[in-house]
């Protein structure tokens, strides 16, 4: 067990953001929440898989909706603990521990607030090792555990319990929760024992994401471009460096999608590079040529601070750098493309890892 | 307690149409899932409120969403089985009665099947005394009863349940529900004690329904046209005779929105009549005379048959009496307008009662 504070905390922020791949919540909005956690509660006690007991029983803690809302929707911070509460009362159980879904800037750091309000830990780990857009895209999917039932609560007090015939159907139903009361809820699901988490969860999410934010901020410190640094942490590729043009951003389904485009600089002057999201960047190309795709992530990190945009932050003359960061490799697996492809998303193409693209595309 | 045999459904399917005022579901589909839970189950056990112990445990069993789905979308007839099973488990406690939430050839029908199913009595009363669109539209809501929990059961097993912050809120919830399984789903709500049944609800419904499609068919039987027969026992006004020539239908929001425009025959020549509809008639006009508002009811009758003809199942070339039936005293009280009167359907103009109106407008 170790101990959070504000500055670890500041670090996660950033470091989530950059794994999420432009979505999982604005990390301002995020950093604010768990600062003003601490504040209440002290600070955090996280624990690593191997301090969770086989037994323990533990729960994913999350908000769901368009990230694109949040930003003026701002959470009171009771409805996550309120979803984990009537978690609780359904299974007559309390949770020994929280685990967040996804790295996020915002849903990163939303179970720590709600594990400090439930005085248990939260647990170094998560279900995706990034953010996707879609509840069932967790490795606990992979590995067949339902996220059901899910407990969904909004700003009111309203609480939705879902149990759905497969992990797809709870996100249907809970995304449209979501629609029905104003684009974001806070949901507590994938309930499960310490046994199943340690076997079927991405280890060491926070902490990793603690680490990219640490380096960025040192980096910003010794006045060193953090880009590099970064990439060669996170074991990841420069795709584009440029000007963003064009941004078409809706916020449709409980969702935001759009595209964002960009002009090359510097060694790309004249070329130029489009995304697709769906709260979170699924697709990167410049021209007909792939340059990376989903599962794989994708970031934009601001050219001069190396911060992440998210995609409901980014503007037109932004100057950001793409990158693509090999994704883990439950993600590679036979299902987990089938779930988290870009055939899932519409596109009508295969996967290939980005570091085959990066090396084919020259 | 009584036995209700195919002979009672088949004038139950009917009556409960007129009282539907074009909603509540297809009295043909109503009839036919009563007759085929017959043969499972026997003739169906009704009790009045009279026979009812003030501490029995009794739930509302419907269906919601649009009827023009229900028609393609025929029930499996467990949707409304598992609603209850899930309720009866939230509570801890079995019903020991089941009733409808309105009168509506399906909604009147297929409580009788789901108590047949669960082996427990119908009770004889509702809680509309004809049809609404939405699920607070309840007499038990003016009496501050909660439709929560509410559990929402599709044909797949998707089971959702709803603790809402009121029953506005429940209605929103569960028609998004509707509307992402597909159009249509079945739910258990409103648990209440039986002397809150007593309390709140309109009494003797299923028989009420009955005997106006008993009227209906004895008249059809002795070549006597059923309509001013039903006229008077309905203490209803005649408000149109038309031949439709326009029929608008939208299935928007979970619902069956859209008008019908007659061309007046008989005494009504050279006159037209229009029908505003959401699931329901909610409107009768003239050019600029209103006929007859919610909560009043307004019924389609075939001109030759006196059958009702739902908002579903109107078509071009269809000859109607357009009659106006007073509404159960209960909604005609200010709380009562201001759930299911004009101004909350969007129109711009008080209710004024429909014996008032018809002396009014001469």
């Amino acid at each position: 067990m170790r101990k959070i504070g504000k500055r670890e905390v500041e670090d996660m922020a950033v470091g989530a953001a950059v794994l999420a791949s432009g979505g999982g919540g604005d990390p301002y909005i995020g950093k604010l929440m768990a600062l003003q956690a601490i504040d209440e509660y002290g600070p955090f006690d996280m624990i690593t898989l191997d301090e969770l007991d086989d037994d323990a029983w533990v729960c994913g803690s999350h908000m769901l909706g368009a990230p694109t809302v949040l930003v003026e929707k701002v959470p009171n911070g009771r409805e996550g603990v309120g979803a984990v509460d009537a978690l609780e009362e359904r299974f007559g159980r309390k949770f020994d521990a929280i685990m967040p879904l996804e790295a996020g800037g915002l849903n990163s750091l939303l179970p720590f607030q709600v594990a400090a309000a439930k005085g248990v830990p939260i647990v170094d780990c998560d279900g995706m090792g990034r953010a996707f857009p879609e509840l069932q895209h967790v490795t606990w999917s992979l590995f067949d555990i339902p996220a059901c039932p899910a407990v969904v609560c909004d700003e009111k007090g309203d609480v939705v319990t879902i149990d759905a015939v497969d992990n797809a159907w709870a996100e249907r139903l809970a995304r449209n929760v979501a629609i029905t009361t104003g684009g974001s809820v806070f949901m507590a699901d994938y309930a499960m024992t310490g046994a199943d988490v340690k076997r079927c969860s991405i280890p060491g999410t926070s902490t990793y994401c603690e680490v990219i934010g640490r380096t960025i901020r040192e980096c910003q410190e010794k006045n060193v471009d953090p880009v590099p640094e970064i990439l060669e942490f996170l074991g990841a590729y420069e795709l584009f460096r440029g000007k963003l043009d064009d941004v078409s951003r809706r916020t449709e389904g409980g969702f935001a999608r759009g595209y964002a485009h960009f002009q090359g600089i510097d060694a790309y002057h004249g070329k130029e590079c489009e995304l697709r999201f769906q709260n979170e960047h699924l697709l990167c190309k410049s021209g007909d040529q792939i340059l990376c795709s989903t599962p794989d992530l994708i970031a934009v990190l601001d050219i001069e601070t190396a911060l992440p945009i998210t995609t409901e932050g980014m503007k037109y003359g932004a100057r950001g750098v793409v990158i693509g960061i090999p994704v883990h490799k439950h993600w590679r697996s036979e299902r987990g493309l089938k779930i988290a492809g870009p055939r899932y998303f519409g596109y009508d193409f295969d996967y290939v890892p980005v570091e085959e693209r990066v090396k084919n595309n020259g």
